[in-house]
Formats: C-alpha cells, structure tokens, sequence
C-alpha cells in the first residue's frame, strides 16, 4: 500500500508547471507556454501512470475537478474550444492536459503538442492568469 | 429541450469509424487506421460539443464507460500507454479518443493525430478486433 503522502510532482512538471493551486485530489499547473491558456491537473497521488490506476473514488473525483475547471475556463476564457487529454507518452506522471483553444491560436485546428515552440509568459501575464483563476475559489478550487 | 432520440452520428465520424457497439451512454466507434488500435467513444446525446454540455449524469457515465473501456484494452491489447483525448477542433461532435499506444508504434511519442498517413484496415483485421471486443460484453457493452 502506498502512502498518499508520498505524491511528488513528477520532474518535468515541476520545471515546465507554474504552481496555480489545488482542488481536493488535483494540483493545478499553468504550463509555460503563452501560445495557449494551458493547465494540467494533476491527482496528488504516488505512482498513478494510467486513469485505471485510480481509485474508484479519486477517478470519480478527478472528472469533477475536470469538469469544475472546464465549466472554469469557459467563465474566464471563452474558449472555440476546450482540448482536455491524456497523452503521457514522455512524462509517465498521470496528469491531464486542459487546453484553451482559439481558432487563430498558434496550431489550430491541430492538436498542440509540438505544433510550434513554447513562448514563454511575462511574469505580469502568468499574475494575470492567477487572478482570473481566484474565480474557481468557488468551485472547491484553493489558489497556491 | 432535444429529443436524445434526435441523435445522429457526425458525417465525419460517419465515413471514418467502424461500428463496433455501444455502451448505454456511448457509441464504439474503431477507427480505420491500422497504425494504431484506435477507438472514439460517442455519447448517443444530440448537440453536444464539450464535456460541460452533457448533463451531470450522462457526464458521469460517460467516464465510468470510458474507465471500462480502457480497462477492456488494457486486457486485450497490453498497451505500453493509452492516450484518453477529446479534442473536436475539426469535427464539432464530442468525441473521446481512446488509443493503444506501443514504444515502437508509427508516431511514439508523439501525438497521434495528423502523425502519419492513415493505414486502412484488411477485413479480417477488423473482425479480429470485432472478436476481441466480444470480451467487453461483461461490461456493459453490446457488440453491433
């Protein structure tokens, strides 16, 4: 049995994740990539690779945080539409990429995981994210 | 208020998919590219674009066939990942992909989408797969 209290963030999240809070199970990462608004939550458990590696309870929990920062991003964003996956074909941690698409983003209508290179926030603009984040307090959501 | 009964597969969806069966929420569709066993669930609701247009309990169940349903591949196909993606920045109608990825596959690690040409699929290719399915049964799943 794994101890929950043994979660750590896998190494690439931590470098490319700017830490925006956390709902009950899920760390929330903006990514740094200013081409889209792009977070990844992520469940707060140790060695969960696949979505069937979750509990019954923390799977159900995970698509209510889904959808609580889905029902979020449409409020603050006003996406064309919403891209919410899981790949994790090069970082094993589970964690589930919920992209903000426009249909004059940078890679539109295709997918955007390498579709052009990451630009990289101002500091003020990832602040900016933080604030309309405080919205989601709402939704169970606690800022970081 | 739609009639669920006023469903119709999207015409791209159509043309690319192989029935497979459905869920009690969701149509199983394998996809004609045998690069990959790749696979959309399809909520049977009209009008539904993203994951918050469904209502709470089809939303519910929609994951919970999913969860079967990759715990099904897991057991048929021992993938070294799945990909769980719903994107629809070209075909509006919510769609979730559910693909068995392999190290030594056409596009590892990448994406799947627009990675390489598809590769249709031989007859008896699809029947075999039609028969692996035959498994899913057990959970909730009724073969076309």
């Amino acid at each position: 049995m794994t101890d929950p209290n043994d979660f750590q963030l896998h190494p690439d999240l931590e470098r490319d994740g700017v830490p925006l809070g956390s709902f009950a199970l899920c760390r929330v990462l903006l990514l740094d990539d200013a081409n889209y608004p792009w977070f990844v939550l992520v469940p707060a458990r140790p060695e969960i690779v696949e979505l069937t590696d979750l509990s019954a309870v923390d799977y159900t929990q995970l698509w209510q945080e889904s959808r609580a920062f889905c029902s979020f991003l449409q409020s603050a964003f006003t996406p064309d539409k919403l891209n919410v996956a899981t790949l994790g074909n090069m970082t094993p941690q589970l964690h589930v990429h919920h992209v903000v698409r426009y249909r004059n983003d940078a890679a539109w209508p295709k997918p955007i995981w390498g579709a052009v290179p990451a630009k990289r926030y101002h500091t003020e603009a990832i602040e900016t994210i933080r604030e309309q984040l405080a919205i989601g307090k709402t939704n169970g959501f606690s800022p970081a």
